[in-house]
């Protein structure tokens, strides 16, 4: 029996979104949206999406008008009554009203601000400005809309059979990754992989193959609409952009060396447990570690997510160990450019010196390489980052100089000013 | 929106039945009815459902009431309105009105006669019984019945997403096969894989993809269900169980020698074109050939079911020339244990000598061998044939010994009568 109300129904659309719900976002998002709406509430901030792989031309393949239907309809989002309620009454990593009633009073009412969307040669210009807490909601559905408009460009030539053979090649990847990642004992992982997704369908299904294979060893996923909807764990701490433009507003070096500790103190006031993750290679593990306050050894892990993964484990358990923490009481999170083989790897190696999860991305959600010519829907290296605040550009080094962003002159100063030296560039897969 | 009549309809569901249509069978099992209708009436067979794999402890797998309640679902059937009307108005080989109302008339009123079940160690015995023209429709349901019941305990097992990666994994392999096939030019190629078939939608599955995948280069499906509702070509001409049982009926070794003409003699007067297609190994294919009247000679073409299939085509093709025939416009029919590169290497041998034709079958339709633990959804090799006709015993001989049937005196007198000598054994796998 056809459902005929749902076939005309279907008929009716203008288009097929690709963002449809506010909170199709990562959970760190909000987490750190509700921390600078308390404490950052009057920055203003410009996000620019920047396309790292110039051999993808966006603009060919991705029509202009098409792009700005699914920008214009994610403007027409808000909060559903159902997400509401989910974000007000669920529990995030074992607490209650994670998000306060002011942040959610205001959350209810969003609706997310202009972009602005140029084409320069074979690229588009995207970005949006505005309060800080705002524009920094468009940062993962703007990538995700990207990513997805450009794999459509490539499906929109494909026969049905051509296509379910397609995602039935891409279920066997993700299965044999799955079953690989099985026998590893112990082993906690969780999905990150909303921003550069093949879609959003592609990584509700990812999820719950996960679910189904890996049990609790599976932790749960960053995006909260499949979180809310499939009741896994919504999973995520803090990300680059918070010392990125709190270091920016910095009015002198001697401020600018503080303010990637400043911004981990505000995380501190706000929460504690699981959530006390430190993100330091924004401007090199090393020197962030070193020059780290003492009350920082005493946070429950710390996130590596570029440079070479075992390098800066290593320098975590060494630090732990100077500061007189038990690396075996701490956690490493990985979430940078993880694959099956290096999952294995660092978790036979490190597994005996401190608990570890895994922040699985883009090579879950989006492993389409090799399944069609030219690899056209094979992922590719696109970011969506504050790059100026208040007026001021904001600078990245990273522990990986392929990553850096910014003015030269302000690269120049930040290296200074945090002793970053020379660096050892790895090629960025996604 | 989920359709809630649909859901309660589905509930109330006794069995899921494997078999829902008189005409969910191999074509040619109805134009050898329509013929055995017409020609020998009178005729009294035993057929017998015979697992040649006896590591297959079928017995064990499969519960003999869900065995019964399959067959007895089976026996509930009969020709639906649609199924008639297709029948009477579709074209098959060019003709119209392939079906002559005297048989239509009885095909409408049929439902299959009773069968014979009895659990013999780790297999079961299953015979059917009665005339000629009716029990010979039990070989291809109860075969297809057998097969589902034992991978359906297989599948019973398997989590929500196992099931959906091991169709991913079936789906990109029937896809890489054809995929190869798509470069070679010409070729034609049907879906013969009814009988040992994973499932109907399986087989479904499969006949569609070969239609988007090879285009015009797929000329058809043996099952006339698929060939209704896809609308596609219904492919087959006749099989071995013609001579087995016209030569049981023989009352001498003369009338035996000759017993194998005599079928392609009624087929003659019946069909012309592409249904007159030879099936010369029951008795060994040399023999038949150098033995056969002239007229057979102007008959279209040739099938290949047994032995080495290039040894038989180079006979064949030998045979037209020394009897004044072009072999460039003749056709040479291989469905014996095929796969890919055995479809490729015979079509690169023999495209230059003479028109070729292939019958896949269940490497198509039934290839999931090495997805689960003991490779438990494997094919195996299982037959239905005619087993005895008016009391007397059936014998195969077959270019290959090991497809060999009969009693051991029998096939000694018919290996005298019809000349065969050595054989060379060939491992039959499905």
């Amino acid at each position: 029996m056809v459902d005929i109300a749902t076939r005309v129904y279907n008929r009716k659309w203008k288009i097929d979104p690709i963002v449809r719900s506010l909170i199709d976002t990562d959970f760190y998002k909000l987490l750190m949206c509700q921390s600078v709406f308390r404490h950052k509430p009057d920055t203003k901030v410009t996000f620019s999406l920047i396309n790292r792989s110039s051999h993808v031309p966006l603009a060919k393949l991705v029509d202009e008008g098409e792009l700005r239907e699914q920008l214009d309809h994610i403007r027409t989002l808000s909060l559903s009554r159902g997400e509401n309620t989910w974000l007000r009454g669920n529990m995030f990593y074992g607490k209650r009203q994670m998000f306060q009633p002011d942040f959610m009073e205001w959350f209810e009412e969003l609706h997310l601000p202009p972009y602005h969307l140029e084409r320069k040669g074979d690229q588009y210009e995207l970005t949006f400005e505005g309060k800080w807490y705002e524009v920094m909601m468009w940062e993962v559905p703007s990538l995700a809309v990207l990513m997805e408009l450009r794999n459509r460009a490539v499906l929109n030539d494909m026969g049905q059979f051509e296509l379910q053979v397609l995602y039935a090649r891409a279920m066997t990847r993700v299965w044999e990754k799955i079953e690989k990642l099985r026998d590893i004992d112990p082993l906690s992982i969780a999905d990150f992989g909303t921003r550069r997704r093949h879609s959003l369908l592609w990584q509700d299904w990812c999820v719950q193959a996960m679910r189904e294979g890996l049990g609790t060893k599976f932790t749960g996923t960053s995006n909260c609409l499949i979180a809310m909807n499939r009741e896994v764990e919504a999973i995520g701490t803090n990300a680059h952009e918070l010392p990125m433009v709190y270091s920016a507003l910095a009015e002198s070096d001697a401020e600018l060396a503080q303010a990637p500790y400043d911004v981990l103190s505000d995380w501190h006031s706000e929460h504690d447990g699981n959530l006390r993750i430190i993100l330091p290679d924004t401007y090199g593990t090393k020197g962030f570690l070193e020059n780290a306050p003492d009350w920082l050894a005493s946070w429950t892990g710390i996130r590596v997510d570029s440079g070479d993964p075992a390098t800066a484990a290593r320098i975590a358990i060494n630090w732990w160990k100077e500061r007189g923490e038990d690396p075996l009481e701490k956690r490493v999170i990985f979430s940078d450019g993880l694959d099956v083989e290096k999952i294995i790897e660092l978790q036979k190696q490190f597994s005996d010196q401190v608990n570890i999860s895994f922040g699985w991305g883009t090579l879950l959600t989006n492993d389409f390489r090799g399944f069609v010519p030219n690899d056209g829907l094979a992922p590719f290296s696109m970011v969506c980052k504050a790059v100026a605040a208040n007026g001021r550009p904001t600078v990245k080094l990273s522990d990986n100089p392929a990553k850096a962003m910014g003015p030269p002159d302000e690269i120049k100063r930040y290296k200074r000013v945090f002793g970053v030296g020379d660096q050892e560039r790895i090629k960025v897969v996604v």
